[in-house]
């Protein structure tokens, strides 16, 4: 049992630290963007180095105190907020943000856990390249949360996810103990894969203090177009069109139904629309070509192609770098309409591809008998990851609903499930999915899970309650 | 402390399962590349299926057996040999290779662990789709073997290693519990990377034994060339052209010493060579472009800008296939010209890309110092991978310097650390290099990976005295 950040233990922590390390948890350190949950913390602390970390972590050890640890608060599944329980310390990354170093000829970069990811994109640019990974909370969450919780974003369709853009990490464990791995390296085989272990392990394993990250060339030809499609089928053979006319140069392939659109024009009315009547599907596509293509007479192309095949009745391709700035605000603000609106349920789920379509229709005549809700699904098509989020009726508020939340979850996870999909696709399992992994995670694979976590974590102080209860 | 399998474990285990599943060993299966380690076996099993799998580790387990896994047999370090020790069960996939499953529009396969990496490939081919992981051994290696030790070979650069182009494993673990993973997904944050911790674990955590692999579109547009450079300051400021000019197109790029195509005059005097002097130093570049492009005008361009900048002085462009598959016999056949001659050291190392100049250098000096050497440095540069290979001078035997070979490795290695490298680029650590882990490992990572093994396999019974002695 883990015991409390009581004032006696926040006081001996505070003095063993540089002042202003240990202060009382602001709001933000306690809220996530949901509302769900409110969190708890005795403290928290802003450490300023890795070996700070490695103090608080070696007190609470000590103390058999919980750590939840805090990267930019933009979570959405509650693996930022401890709601019951002995109070943990809040331990938060934010005054570690250093961009370490920059190596442009090796396409490596070194962050601090606490830089931001929009601070990351930015120093890469300014190196003339490129850090892909790319969210729409870029500004507030942080590359240590990003990797922490295997962020995706609407590049993954090319550039992999968060993973897939990280060399090596430096962090503390549970012992205090402080793992190097910030190496420059594309390949070391030299034993087991423990960067990988801590990605995605959403702070219960390790807190991750600093990331080598891979960059890569911008592309130097870029383009994007709205494309309206009869539905979800028509837009993967549109997929497959695309891919086939420019294999590995697809950026970005998202897929938006009208509710999106129809949320943005309730929620943001200022916000320019690129279509008048919003179409029932529409997919947003961007291409990066290698010098010598345009990448505006590839689209063409490819609406031409998707036309003769009759997937696409309409379509936009962006003539400016401000029309392609439209097209991706569009995308970008519909998860805020839908805070705004306020969901009943949400759901980050992914499917092999061919399954998308029949999820799609199976999953929403099931919840058209349950009742007249409203449903956003929108997402990373290209990597068969759907927000498929539920809604009620315009004119009703999610609390008249929130008796059916649960049932409308089961009823989404359990169609996910049996076509071989992920109920979660990438936002981790946090607090909120815990009992998903219980339900729909592979015996041994759960079972395999918790014996690491005993290992590395015996008293269980690393973020109490996130993925395994 | 493990147990041997003696003849009454063997016959035991032998009528637990269908008749022909446990034999004797083959030479082949105690047998290594390199012929440094001759192995040892009380019999080898071979299962068809996962289930007989789960049964032959359950019986080890049981009566504290050791297990070696065993696929192809290809590997250069040892992991596949266990050479002394109580007699282990040689677990051999080669009757597990079924392709299980393909589906082109997702661009995903299953395979089973024995199938052969060639085979992978051509139903990959089959089905019009690529799966990039390319090696010179295809032929004879294992998928299941492939992903074991994270295999890289000459398209790491551009598509990844084993490890990026798995989407998920079934395994056994040592408990007999069959960890189920086959999901046909990108995208899947449910929890800890235990595809990723058995990936490059050389069956010390568990036998892979089927793998969901990721496939790609291959690019329509390819083209080789070899060109002479001074050095690999100027290969690596070619790379650096060529990715500015082709970004994200540039499949291949490989470095070439010319004791490489002096080793196949000597050894393999019919082989056809491009150039009739060889060069002191050669890259081999291969693009994949999309549709509209010209590979050997992007080449010629390569060619011209690398000529203008001082970095390229000849060269030759591949003009059909035949020319291009010329190019890529000169730099396969290479490992097998240096087995004929026979290494006293042979080295797989990675660098920071800019630190690759300093090593070849450094390290050449030091070798100059120590005898009359001659060296093979060749390899992946564009992922920072080098084999440096020391062989003894022209007429000598390789026997005639075996005192000095573990001070030449020492030697290497080290500078190789110093410059914030890795001792094990591709082929892992095996039973060669477990002490390398002990002196150049961070010592948090090595008690951490004890900590996971110990977890994971108490009685230590998965390829023991691999990876961690």
């Amino acid at each position: 049992m883990l015991n409390p950040a009581d004032e006696h233990f926040v006081a001996t922590l505070a003095q063993s630290l540089p002042e202003g390390t240990i202060r009382a948890p602001e709001p933000r350190h306690l809220e996530e963007p949901r509302s769900r949950w409110a969190g708890l913390g005795g403290c928290v602390a802003l450490p300023r180095s890795t070996a700070e970390v490695a103090s608080v972590v070696r007190a609470c050890q000590a103390a058999r105190v919980g750590i939840v640890p805090w990267g930019g608060g933009t979570g959405l599944v509650g693996g930022q907020v401890m709601a019951e329980g002995p109070a943990p310390v809040i331990l938060s990354l934010e005054r570690m943000k250093a961009v370490r170093g920059i190596w442009p000829s090796e396409n490596v970069l070194i962050a601090e856990a606490g830089a931001k990811l929009a601070e990351v994109r930015a120093a890469a640019d300014g190196a003339g390249r490129m850090f892909p990974l790319s969210l729409a909370s870029e500004g507030t969450c942080s590359i240590g949360g990003n990797l922490a919780t295997n962020a995706g974003g609407v590049n993954v369709l090319r550039w992999g996810n968060a993973r897939d853009l990280c060399l090596g990490v430096e962090a503390v464990l549970a012992d205090g103990s402080i793992l190097g791995g910030l190496k420059r390296l594309r390949k070391d085989n030299t034993g087991y894969d423990l960067r990988n272990l801590l990605i995605g392990s959403e702070g219960t394993l390790g807190i991750i203090t600093a990331a080598s990250l891979r960059l890569v060339a911008p592309p130097p030809v870029t383009g994007a177009a709205l494309m309206v499609v009869e539905g979800p089928e028509q837009a993967l053979e549109l997929l497959a069109l695309a891919e086939a006319l420019a294999p590995g140069c697809v950026s970005a392939f998202e897929l938006i139904h009208r509710t999106g659109p129809d949320f943005l024009a309730e929620t943001m009315p200022d916000l320019r629309q690129p279509f008048a009547e919003p179409p029932e599907w529409l997919v947003l596509v961007e291409l990066g070509l290698p010098h010598g293509l345009s990448a505006a007479e590839m689209l063409e192309d490819l609406f031409g192609q998707g036309a003769e095949a009759g997937l696409v009745s309409d379509g936009l391709i962006a003539q400016s770098e401000s029309q392609r700035a439209d097209f991706w605000n569009l995308r970008e603000n519909i998860p805020e309409a839908n805070r705004l609106i306020g969901a009943i349920s949400s759901h980050d789920v992914a499917l092999p591809l061919s399954e998308l379509p029949g999820f799609i229709d199976e999953a929403g005549q099931a919840l058209a008998a349950m009742g007249p809700f409203r449903i956003n699904c929108f997402g990373h098509l290209g990597d068969g990851n759907l927000h498929y989020n539920v809604f009620p009726p315009k004119g009703a508020a999610r609390a008249d609903f929130a008796g059916q939340a649960y049932a409308i979850k089961e009823l989404v996870h359990d169609i996910v499930h049996a076509r071989g999909g992920s109920v979660s696709a990438e936002h981790g399992l946090g607090r909120a999915k815990t009992g998903d992994l219980a339900r729909y995670g592979d015996p041994a694979r759960v079972a395999a899970m918790r014996t690491i976590k005993a290992a590395l974590d015996p008293a269980g102080i690393l973020n109490p309650g996130a993925v395994l209860v």
